[in-house]
Parts: C-alpha cells; structure tokens; sequence
C-alpha cells in the first residue's frame, strides 16, 4: 500500500515537502472493522493543526510511519464487522492521507451511493458541511428576515454556512473572502448577495455599504479580530458563532483571541462556541436533508481537486496558505472499480 | 430645596470630597410632571461612570448645579399629569440626591405601598433586581439542575441573580464576594450553597472545591478576568452572562475586556451580554412577581444605609471601593411625612 507520512515532526505550518509518499505493507483487516479502498481523500485546515499535537489534544502521526489523518471516502473491501460487506461505500473521519485503511467498524458511516454525489460526503455533507448547518440552524437558529455575515465564505464551512442562512429563510447574506476570484465563488456559484474582498483597501467601508443595516447574525471561523468587525456591525441582540480561529492555526504562541467583554454586553449580543464533533450524532439526519439541497442544486460546494497521493502534500500547501478555491480533496482511486 | 452635586468635573473614581450639599430654590411642578418628595435614594455603581460622561453616552450633571443623578422613591406632592396623584408613591430612575425632585409623568412607576415595604423598590424590586432577574431567567434561562456562579454575590444584583436561580430550581449557587462579612452575608441571609472570598489566598483552589462538577450557568458582574476564571470551570455548553465590568469602571484607558474566544469554543460556551434597560417594559410584571417573595422572604436584600443627604458622598466612596456591604441607600426623609 501507498501512504503519505511526515517527514519528521513539525512545529510550524506545514509545507509540502514536510511529506513523503512511502510504501507499507498492507493492513490486514482488523476484529470488527473494514479495510477500505480509499478512493476519496479530504484536506481540512484541522490537520495542519493536528500534525503539531494542537488539536483537541490529539497526538501527531508518527514520522515515516502512519499515514497523516483525514477523511476519507471509500469502498469497503474487506469486512469483519456487522453491517458492512465488500463494494459498500463508506465514510471515515478516522481515514489517513493512504489508499487503503483499517477501520473499526464504529469509525464508518455507511453511504448511499445513490444519494448523492459520493465527493459531496466529503463537503457539502461531510464534515464541513455538518459544521455550517450545525452553527446556522443549531446555535444561531438562523430564520426569516436575518441578515448574516460569514467569513472564510468561499471555504466549504463558510459556504455551507451562508447558503443554509438562505434557505432558512435569511433576508440577506453577506461573505468576506480574500481575492477576487473567492469573492465571484461566493456570489455567483453560492449565492450570497454580496462578498466583500478583505484582501482589498477599503474593505472595512465596502462591509459597512454591505451592510447598510447591520447583521443579525455572524458566523466566524478566522479570529477574534474578525468576531469583533463582525460585532461592530451587530445590530442589539445579535448571535454570533465561534466556529474556529484558522487565522491562529500556526501562530508562535498560544493567542489570547481577545474579545472585547464591553461590546458584547453593549451590543446585548450572544456568542456561542461550535465544537462540530458534537453534531456527528445528528450527521446522518443532516446529510439526508441536505442530500435533498445538492441534489435540486441547491447547495453546491466547490472543488479544489487533484489527482493521486503524490500530488496531496502540494494542495495542502496551498490550503494552508488560503490559496485554495473551495473544498480540498484528493481523488486517490476511481469511484468505479 | 437641598441638593447635592459635583464640585467640579472629575474623571477618576469619584470620591467623597468631590460632592457638596447645596441650597437651591425649589422646582415648580413641570407641565405634564409630577414633584416628589425624595424619600429613599438609591447609589449605584453606574452613577460613578456617569458622573464622568461614560455611562451609556449620558451627559455627567453640571458642577455647583445639578443633583447627582440617581434612582429614587418618593411621594408626590404635587401633580399636573393624569394617573398620580399628591400622596401616591414612586419609584424613578431619573431622580436625583435631592430632597425635592421635579420628573416627568412618564419617568415614574407608581408603587403600591401594601405590595413591599418601600425600601424593596430599591433593591430587590429595582433596577438591581430587575437586572439579577433578566440575566437567570431570561437570558441565562436557568431551571432545574443547574449549577450556578455568581460574582459580586453580596451586591443587590449578585445577590438577586443567585436567590432567583435558587428559587427557578438551580442544584446548586455559588458566590464569589470579597471579604468575610460579605462570604457570610451571601451563604446566611441569601442562602447560597457556598461563597468564596477571593480576597483570600488559595481562592482559586477553593472555587474549584466549591464546583467540583463545574457550572452550567455564571452571572458576570466585575471583569472580563473573572468571567474567563469561570469560563475554566464551565460544563461544554455553559451559558453566561456578561451584566457589568465594574472592576474596570474606573481604570485609566478604555480597557480590552479581553475573552479568550478560543475557550468559548472548546467549551461550547453561550456568552449573552445583558443590558438592563431593555428589561424596563418588565418591571411592573417581574415587581408582582418578586413582591410575593419578598414578603415570604424568599427573596432578600441587605441593605447599607445612612441618614441624611448629607451623608451620601460618604457611602458613596464606601461603594466606589466595594467597602459598602449590600444594597446602599439613603434615607432622605422619612417614610411616613
């Protein structure tokens, strides 16, 4: 088998060549798991922080050794567990940068290819697609008539995030984003009614004329810093999701992510924090609704695809670097066998 | 008439020198106005921010000139607006550390004297109350199970937020209060389960014995400090709610207040910032409500009081410095005339 292994240990954001594409002897497939072709491979900005031991308290992939972690969408090949048997479609958070992997059965969710496009489980439906709908209709409880602001609006999270507000019945959504290719994803393909390009003197003016009376509802997933543009906008009793803090991922120390105590309580605004791992309970109710919304077009996820193992650790690079356009993923093997 | 006002301008805490009790020719009654008898006065610490033109964007009153603005309960003396009547009593928000005060109709709540003795509409009934109130139930929506934090737990709010989340079937309420008259004041007259002194050494450990399961639920009334000191000890999903900053009313620079928002997220924390004000279409329903347990005393407020305008500067700086213990007043005249 195939799979890619840091180099050596890191303690800065990740490059690509940190990586290394090596050979391993194939798994055999474990009491009450699968091994799983892995045809499908996701790249989230979670793993750079992973691969330095800083998030949730997860310890780093070993060096040379295991495949670094990731989603993964495959075709189960072998089975010793219940429920699945050989040419099932799966999904694993527990997958790895490989193209084959040994799963605990717990660790997969089964899938439908017939639902939807089988890409679409690693974003519209997947993970980051579980985290926009999970701040919009579960803490923000977003409903007609709010006017919401998200940022990183062209990422898979963010754009999840801003098109559930629409459907939900959202009177205007408005996305910031870092140059103007970003921005044209944003309102044409996803629909916002405006992107603003924080990349762009002037932005600061163009997001007030974006929102000329205030927001409802924020959804942030850069910084602290961004929260508190976002709460200069906040019309009284605004709720605000504290999604993540990608903009910190790889700062040197440990960041205070300050926010300001005194504009909360003057704006009357209501912030929660959003740990997505707590809606995987939720995810295969989620994932029928939303199947539904991908299907009629009406919830589209960009693609910022490559093909094969090799070319993983330079599309990481680029999704470390915000240089991607839409969800990351790797095509590791053919959907059809 | 007697008033007293500022000397001259201040802008640091307001201390009692910084006051004098003036002669002043009395008000004639205003059209559409009431005169009323000041009878009890109320200091609050905002009055020490507004006094320097930081409370809400108030104008701070004119040296040598105008009363120092406060709330008030009285009786009126004379009437020329519909629905009071010489003889009815009120309670105002716009009154002032007068013996005389000259108000609009509609800046004053008529009281009924059989419902709770008249004191209460200063502290349990008023704004203090109205405020410990809307944070548990309406913000934090406090009910059976919880575990509760409360800081400036000896203060009319704290102590109000911390009986009410008692009496809406919290599991447990814990103070924090500075001092051992206050500690004791908080677990024997309010009833809370513990109290800790945080002007004593090992506080920190003792509020951890104090939660060993954590909190669901903390009322923030000092600082954006202590508000992240219960934040690590918050259950995931904790509500909080940010009222007041009064450790930093008087600091030199206009402070950060800084939150870390990286904790709000790994504990799914629900921050809420509370403005009294908005809670003023309430009173009359929550005065009904808080009546009934006050006369039970189920609901209690101690009270810090002097005699005599006269003798207002001086508590006053006893509360700018936290020195006053509970709800501080002043008997401007008697109760019965």
């Amino acid at each position: 088998m195939k799979l890619v292994a840091l180099k050596a240990p890191v303690d800065r954001k990740p490059r690509a060549d940190d990586f290394a594409l090596i050979e391993a002897a194939p798994p055999s497939c474990p009491e009450g798991g699968v091994l799983v072709r892995v045809a499908r491979l996701s790249l989230d900005p979670y793993v750079g922080s992973r691969l330095r031991g800083r998030h949730m308290g997860e310890a780093p992939p070993a060096p040379m050794k295991d495949a670094v972690p990731g989603a993964v969408v495959g075709e189960v090949a072998e089975s010793r567990c219940d429920g699945l048997t050989p040419g099932d479609w799966v999904h694993s958070m527990d997958g790895g940068w490989c193209d084959i992997a040994a799963l605990p059965g717990a660790a997969c969710r089964k899938l439908d290819p017939a639902l939807a496009p089988l890409d679409a489980h690693l974003g519209a439906l997947g993970m980051p697609g579980l985290t926009g709908w999970a701040g919009i209709t579960r803490l923000a409880e977003v409903g007609n008539g709010d006017v919401v602001l998200v940022d990183a609006a062209a990422g898979p999270v963010g754009g999840v995030a801003g098109q559930i507000a629409k459907l939900n019945g959202a009177a205007r959504v408005v996305g910031v984003a870092g140059g103007v290719e970003k921005c044209a994803l944003v309102t044409e393909r996803y629909g916002f009614d405006a992107c603003v390009d924080y990349k762009k003197e002037g932005w600061r003016d163009a997001l007030a004329e974006a929102l000329p009376d205030g927001l409802t509802v924020f959804f942030e997933n850069v910084s602290a810093d961004m929260a508190m543009v976002a709460l200069s906008h906040a019309r009284p009793y605004a709720r605000g999701v504290l999604c993540g803090l990608v903009d910190a991922y790889h700062t040197d120390q440990q960041s205070l992510h300050p926010l300001n105590a005194g504009v909360i309580i003057a704006r009357r605004a209501r912030l929660m924090g959003l740990v997505v791992y707590d809606y995987y309970p939720q995810w295969d109710d989620y994932m029928r609704t939303a199947a539904e919304w991908v299907r009629e077009g009406a919830l589209v996820v960009a693609e910022d695809a490559v093909d094969g193992l090799e070319n993983a650790p330079a599309l990481f690079e680029r999704l470390m670097d915000g240089r991607n356009i839409g969800k990351c993923l790797v095509r590791v093997s053919p959907l059809t066998a």
